[in-house]
């Protein structure tokens, strides 16, 4: 068979990771876990395949007609999960439909979507999500913050910044001057995109809109900061008179004071005009940023319709998703130092052919102690062989001779020292272990 | 928006793991990492999507049929990676290509093939892959069988055993009959689905082979057992003759002999029609089987042409994949206990709305020193939060109040002891340790 090698490439958008870069993934993934466990979030996996009505259903048109979208062998139409919201969603408005209140889920895998390859953007990707399920209350979104923040402290992340807002204040406004739902997101799309200008110009031509309304967005947008008792103040002061959006003020007032009362001191800045694009949040939203790059490394935000829109029952919900791939891109430019328990590595080397059993009978019992070993498998001679794993910056090599072992004894090699003693086989842990 | 129910479940032979599975699964999962690492294998991440046209090029017609293939947004012919081997083949053919030799590569995550849905076949499944490229020598075969035993080992399996085949001496006697290739896949195929009869069948439709073969491979595939010696002697016996099959049966006595030398107690059984369906062996064969399970854990060989055939340079290599879903059900039948490190699990409740930026306080305390807290978040009177707490067999709770408050200190209850007493808010780490 002769196959054209262009066909054997990579699809486009999708990456390897190798060794180095593997492990700083697995890495945060590891970091991700075990802030899970600390907050008490179970782990859940689902499928990576769903149906395309149920994922279409959630993303807005953006993300939809970006989907890896398909028919599979039995017609049904699928497609690769852009986020894991709607899997959750679909798990809590079916299996855990009768589950108590609140529910805590977390999940790490890939998600796809078909966007234009760029720095940071890539067609798959990986997250890890935090779903609070069941409760309305503030201290659920401070503890989604809070979260989020340790999770950034874990993997050695410095410097990073919140942007908190509050969708309910601009939609309080909104809907009180009763512009439709479908206006309001594309005023909140293009809050999104920073294109103030364009959001309120649509907010004047709907029609009975109150020239008060376009004021005061104008200048709620251009509202924040970090001292957020003079910008709440200020944003309570322009939505007076719109009542659910002065609720909503105080909804975020009240989420930033138990994330300051954790005694956590987290780096945050409040922006009155920031809304994140999808369609359904509802009341907090967040991202969060180190100053090296300019993509959010994680974000989330509260989205109380959700799980009835996939028919459950009403649930208030709160959630946020971290970039894995982002977070290791911000630690590479930060240079972050991974804290792992690193072993000692070995490679044993038997002097000649027969010998070779006891080579692994040694590899053996060193793994058996936990102590990482590579045995020689190319047939080398001890020479090539110790030269192979000194450029690999190996730590030692056991050479298993025939005189030693007739005492019980193996040649032990300290790479980095270039120096070598005889060690009785059962000292060699102790020895390696120093 | 009003939407049909049905649309939202699960895609048929997806699966959801819920939190005791899903922790059994990345328990598994962990352990092929930590194997991994003491066997010296690197770990890289490849996309879920590959090109059509790589994955076909090395899947057999059968898993071909089944693949999830399609066009992605940009008309490239795209599928998910039913098996590992071929990304990996892929980046040592490019990426990798000039990487000294030998190159030890792990691999974990979800696989995709549209079965029929069965006891322990779902559409969606999981592996723990190892490849050693680059070493033609019985220590390589014997390392990818000692690394599988490791892992059963580690994850607590008993009484597994190893079926052990080597497609080379069928495969010698049909090649030195002159029996072209793609027949001897049917009767290979034809083989591992124990079909021996039709298997000899084929043999005997096909011109100018001798009636001794047929008659020595009508005996070989009788051939089996756990003891070697007398296994590997009459299956040299019947290849008598021919070259290369008994070649392959010196092979096998070789790597059977590293694998023992080891130390290790290893159930293993030769059988000498033992095929393994996949069309790329070229040597050693092997799967891993517990007596509660009709379905193998895991298996792999030796496929010494595939590189090539990618595009890259000649590269013997030998690799094992373990299927996660099915070591866990394996687990699950013989009620393995997992060996998890279990923290105290505390909720932290306020008895009034003022002390929850208080309770907020605590529980990142407590956090910090790596215990998992709950917060209360519905807003609950401490009475129901218990009573919640109770249920959900949690150990501690703190209970913030008033008055121990102003002593510095907290409520410290044991849920199960239904014991309760103040503690000092500096000493609760201590005294939730024990």
């Amino acid at each position: 068979m002769v196959f054209e090698l262009p066909a054997f490439r990579r699809v486009r958008g999708m990456r390897d990771f190798l060794p180095k870069e593997a492990q700083m993934m697995k890495y945060i993934e590891g970091k991700a876990r075990k802030t899970a466990q600390l907050y008490g979030y179970g782990e859940i996996i689902t499928p990576v395949l769903e149906s395309y009505e149920l994922l279409a259903a959630k993303a807005g048109e953006e993300i939809r007609s970006r989907m890896y979208a398909f028919e599979d062998l039995g017609g049904r139409k699928v497609a690769l999960r852009p986020e894991f919201t709607a899997s959750v969603a679909r798990l809590v408005a079916t299996t855990l439909r009768n589950e108590r209140k609140p529910l805590r889920m977390f999940s790490v895998g890939s998600l796809y979507r078909y966007d234009e390859p760029q720095q940071g953007r890539f067609r798959e990707f990986w997250q890890s999500n935090y779903e609070l399920m069941g409760s309305s209350n503030p201290e659920a979104d401070a503890e989604i913050m809070m979260l989020t923040n340790s999770l950034m402290k874990a993997v050695g992340l410095k410097n990073f910044v919140f942007r908190v807002g509050h969708v309910g204040v601009l939609r309080g406004i909104l809907s009180q001057e009763k512009v439709e739902d479908e206006v309001q997101n594309r005023i909140m799309q293009l809050m999104d995109k920073k294109e103030y200008d364009q959001a309120i110009d649509l907010v004047k031509e709907t029609e009975r809109v109150s020239s008060r309304c376009s004021q005061s967005l104008r200048e709620l947008v251009k509202v924040g900061g970090s001292k957020f008792s003079d910008v709440l103040g200020e944003m309570e002061r322009l939505a007076e008179g719109y009542e659910s959006a002065v609720d909503a003020v105080r909804n975020l007032k009240e989420i930033l004071q138990f994330v300051s009362e954790s005694g956590e001191k987290i780096n945050m800045v409040v922006e009155a005009g920031f809304a994140r694009g999808l369609e359904y949040y509802t009341g907090m939203v967040f991202e969060v940023y180190v100053p090296e790059l300019n993509i959010a490394l994680g974000g989330g935000g509260r989205y109380d319709k959700l799980i009835e829109m996939f028919g459950g029952e009403p649930t208030p919900a709160v959630g946020v998703a971290h970039g894995i791939d982002r977070v290791m891109m911000a630690m590479q430019k930060q240079k972050t130092t991974l804290k792992t328990e690193k072993e000692k590595t070995v490679v044993v080397i038997s002097v000649n052919e027969g010998l070779k059993g006891e080579a692994f009978n040694i590899s053996r019992m060193l793994r058996d102690a936990g102590i990482p070993v590579e045995v020689e498998v190319m047939g080398r001679k001890v020479a090539k062989a110790l030269e192979d794993a000194d450029r690999r910056k190996m730590d030692y090599a056991v050479i298993v001779g025939e005189r030693e072992l007739k005492e019980k004894a193996v040649v032990l090699r300290n790479l980095a020292k270039r120096e070598q003693k005889t060690v009785k086989i059962e000292k060699i842990v102790e020895k390696i272990r120093g």
